[in-house]
């Protein structure tokens, strides 16, 4: 049964999960995209109900990925080109949206992966742009990094653009949301070295050791780490700015970081 | 004079300049907010008409920059909210938006730049999304590059959403737009290393040497550079990946190519 009408409960439910405080009452939110969907799947994300539209697909091989979420005895529905639109949140849809039900890491599996050998950890404080929130975990996949903590959050990493802009890295990735106190306690007690990207310090963000426990943090678009970050950091580091600018772009930042623990860890 | 009406002409004529047609035909763009056009004025770039709305100014010493804008003939006009509101492209506008000239290098200029001693170039090939462009313009400043050269371009640089991620690099940084067979053709004439990133070779970006005449090439989201330049280069180099994704966000990877250039030039 084709689903024609927004006023359609269903469909009303969905258009309803773009407000962040329904999202969390409902405890779902919804994955939009094949390549977003196809990486949920992979890990086990619960999706709860799949909604189609075929005459927007890009013949990606979307017959399969159905197959495989109605083998997990998920309900398909499909939609006409008008609805769905509505519901996606993208400027080109590709037919494809889930509903999937919230999750989280346990303390105790948090735990686990800090009390392994050197672990490496990125932390963002208050990052406001989902579009930068989803760019930095795309990063942290890509970089190997252990755990990801989103801390005294103002973006909720079920936002559509955090998804989005992550390209599934959300679902692959441990990420722990918390507030400040709790990260700072659960890195003294295990030992990990909290390196935090500041502009006011000499030291540059290559002259740093990171092949030891070491959490990596980056603050706010505008305002950057709390001061809370920058009394308790163990070292202060920055990007060298050589032209008018004073920062780069968050997701930039991380990135460099990041990559410059990888190069210490894996490539010298 | 309050403007106080949509129908203004005047506001008539900025709305049109959201589309880039209309941009291109009209010669001029928008800059909007005080940081932007701060630098805007730094460089002279030629402002025609300036806008106000003083509500919503953020007390960032608009009034200073008003004052610098009005000591250089520039019309002043302040409009209502409403009115203002319909003409930002912000969610939360600050007050000054102001309507200025499209500008472009000379190709002496650029030539000039190009014969240099070891310059540093970035390129970017029909990168689609403004953020990214933008993006990559600041850390190309920030890192200290000499030129940006934009190729077979599919978003124009005077986007208002580039202007705003590049927080005003696009002001400062000469940036030469053209197509591809031009670029190559520049790039040989100076002797000029071709570097192009790719998912499609052994290479880490930071195993080759950066300290001799250098143009980084990037390509789009979701395709990358093009065969044009997978065959053209000298060489070819990836970001490692040790994740689930294949690729990271072009901007962030930009800045890791850009960021060893200038590790390697400025520190090593």
């Amino acid at each position: 049964m084709k689903i024609t009408s927004l006023q359609n409960s269903k469909i009303k439910d969905l258009v309803k999960l773009k407000d962040k405080n329904k999202r969390d009452k409902a405890k779902r939110f919804l994955i939009e995209g094949y390549r977003e969907i196809t990486k949920a799947i992979l890990v086990d994300v619960e999706i709860e109900t799949l909604f189609i539209c075929e005459e927007l697909f890009l013949k990606d091989n979307e017959n399969s990925l159905i197959e495989k979420i109605k083998s997990k005895n998920v309900e398909v529905f499909e939609t006409t080109q008008d609805v769905f639109k509505k519901v996606s949140y993208r400027d080109r849809p590709d037919g494809l949206i889930a509903l999937a039900k919230q999750f989280e890491i346990k303390l105790d599996d948090v735990e686990k992966i800090l009390s392994k050998k050197n672990p490496l950890i990125l932390i963002m404080e208050k990052i406001e742009k989902p579009g930068n929130l989803g760019s930095i975990l795309r990063s942290a996949d890509a970089s190997g990094i252990d755990l990801v903590i989103v801390t005294d959050p103002v973006t909720d990493i079920f936002n559509p653009n955090v998804i989005r802009s992550s390209i599934g890295a959300i679902f692959t990735k441990p990420v722990f949301v918390t507030e400040n106190e709790k990260v700072f306690e659960l890195l003294k007690k295990h030992n990990i070295s909290i390196i935090a990207t500041t502009p006011h310090t000499d030291k540059i963000y290559f002259e740093i050791d990171y092949k030891k426990p070491t959490a990596i943090l980056v603050g706010a678009e505008q305002y950057g780490l709390s001061d809370f970050w920058i009394q308790k950091a163990d070292d202060l580091i920055k990007i060298p700015m050589m032209g008018i600018a004073d920062s780069l772009n968050v997701a930039a930042a991380a990135t460099l970081v990041l990559y410059e623990a990888l190069r210490q860890r894996k490539f010298i």
